[in-house]
């Protein structure tokens, strides 16, 4: 990955003090380390994500003591010239035939409990669980997530540009979803203008026309397009920055059936509302209630079978989730989609902004129009 | 993924019988389940690799009892019509504000332990630990690995295609690795042209020149490739069946240095004895054992600085792998890379075959020369 080619600084997205917040976070919540394998909270803490394979490679932190890193001997040229490399953070090489999870054991001598990466693999958790016997293991994720889930300013202007990054594409639908084509080719045309438009990767291209609208996760087919049929467009991909663009359109090839306009009307208006309910102190559960009431109120509610919506930043699913349950009020810098949906079977429509919660509100990441894009041909 | 673009029949590929014969490993291994979340076990045996995310999506085998998968809501249409959905499996859909894993642990019964698949992500093994309170939780591989190291004959033939493909990437090599280019251009064309020759993904293009090459997990950088420098192309992609190819071989533009070209003929002769020893009844450590001698005895042990190959299947890294301390014998059907390097440090060399052991011996999947390639330019 090439951090270089983002506009947002490398050095303010992933700033070094990092890692002392991350232990500070550890002693507090009364842990003895955490162990962080390749991925998205490894990437967080250090610039780099790491190259996650069988071989283990973690960023071990201590609440008390250094930090330290362990990699396969292989690998340690390339975790040196690493984000990761700069932080002044000891690397422990291991050869092919140690066992580097007695090593990270024995370097962490007598620990109350550790934490390991909600990602780590199972298989990595039990061997590190019997190199530890008597310590108890749990997630990391929501020490981590006590971090992550604030976003910095550097971490907003990366959405932000992702996020006009995203839209650059949705502006390009027109152009390219037309009746008579297959959602596949759509697609891929899509992914294409999502990598031109500046993302890395295309993290997902959903074309969901007619019927297949009504599916809330059905990505591509080869079902033509046809005329007078709403077509939903959810598409994303991650920026050179690492942080990932999440926006849901509603197209219709020719005028679409009146039934389709009368919910599609509700949902505009439940996506508003849910929107404006967005500030610090208001609940996720809140949030999403705001958007379910509306719909619910105008006869869909039981059309609407999913979450409002789910945190966004390195990871396209992070916290904090828009949901039913979720008590733990919002802060500003939480970034997060709205994406409510009415999915009544012959088609179905959903209307998704990610949104940076403020000191007064919500900041909206994506900005073209939220009206049904009605497309001559 | 679009299984039908293979010339190797999904069918054949991944037959409905598997779920039977996880069953029968489960029972003999004294366990009372395993648990597969979305991923190559996944895949193995359902033949749909699943939608890895948050919300636990999985496939159930309890040693008695029949198996089950249980799935987010709204993916329940999505799997009904992939591969897993025509296997005869109850699905169990859940609702956003249900709790997966309790279901889960309610529809198991009591089980003597479970085993979960290897890459499962922690947070979830946790939380499945937690809704099944004294049931010993281990990982699946062990009794998965019993199955998956062993190929079918179609199996052997999406190994095959994968081979030919990436061979075919390494034939055009000589018409874009020249002199004064970068190593990230060179591996942009043979990133296309990994897909354009039958490749779904790019997993991964190491094109290391002259120092870099010392360095055996090296990718890409922007360094400029002089004359007379050797250059270690190591190139894998996955192919639509599902199956990995993985290829390493050296080229020098113009004539590399005395030096290089003594210990790439050492090198060569310690890949072609690596291969001549693998047959049924062997150890993978003899086949590590039989390539380091004949490098240790040409004085370059010390540069031969990690394992000789891996398995390979859907994963690119998978069991049997090739190392000292592995002494469970080879069988027939077993597939894995034979890769010896040299990395002295100004330069470095690999060359790597993937082969599948026969009743007799090895057969190569990938046949291009394993001679140093000298290109003009």
């Amino acid at each position: 990955m090439d951090n270089d080619a983002t506009a947002v600084a490398t050095t303010a997205l992933y700033p070094s003090e990092r890692i002392s917040r991350v232990r500070e976070a550890v002693g507090k919540a009364g842990l003895g380390a955490v162990v962080l394998t390749p991925g998205f909270d490894l990437r967080y803490v250090t610039g780099y994500p790491g190259h996650l394979s069988e071989r283990l490679m973690c960023l071990v932190v201590p609440a008390e003591g250094e930090a330290f890193l362990v990699a396969p001997r292989l690998e340690v040229p390339i975790v040196r010239v690493s984000p990761a490399g700069s932080l002044g953070v000891e690397i422990l090489g291991w050869d092919e035939t140690d066992d580097p999870f007695a090593l990270v054991a024995s370097r962490l001598g007598k620990v109350p409990s550790v934490a390991v990466a909600d990602q780590m693999w199972a298989a990595m958790a039990f061997r590190l669980r019997d190199a530890l016997p008597g310590v108890p293991l749990s997630a990391a994720g929501g020490v981590l997530r006590t971090l992550r889930m604030r976003k910095s300013a550097a971490e907003i202007e990366a959405l932000r540009e992702a996020g006009a990054a995203i839209d650059r594409v949705h502006r390009l639908v027109p152009q390219v979803l037309k009746a008579g084509r297959t959602e596949a080719e759509v697609g891929r045309d899509l992914a294409e203008a999502i990598l031109a438009e500046g993302h890395v990767t295309v993290d997902f291209t959903i074309v969901a026309s007619g019927p297949n609208g009504a599916s809330p996760h059905h990505e591509l087919s080869d079902r033509v397009i046809g005329r007078g049929e709403p077509v939903v467009v959810d598409i994303g991909g991650t920026m050179p920055s690492g942080y990932c663009s999440d926006s849901t359109r509603v197209y219709s090839v020719g005028e679409p059936p009146k039934e389709f306009r009368d919910y599609y009307a509700v949902l505009r208006a439940a996506q508003k509302a849910a929107v404006e309910a967005v500030r610090p102190g208001v609940t996720p559960e809140a949030v999403d209630a705001a958007a379910r009431d509306v719909i619910t109120a105008a006869g869909y509610g039981e059309f609407f079978v999913h979450r409002t919506g789910h945190g966004i930043g390195l990871e396209t699913h992070e916290h904090p989730y828009i949901v039913e349950g979720n008590t733990e009020p919002l802060d500003a810098g939480m970034a997060f989609s709205i994406e409510p949906g009415i999915y009544p079977g012959a088609h179905g429509a959903r209307i998704e902004d990610i949104v940076v919660c403020t000191a007064t509100g919500a900041d909206r990441m994506n900005l073209t129009t939220r009206d049904l894009v009605v497309i001559d041909g």
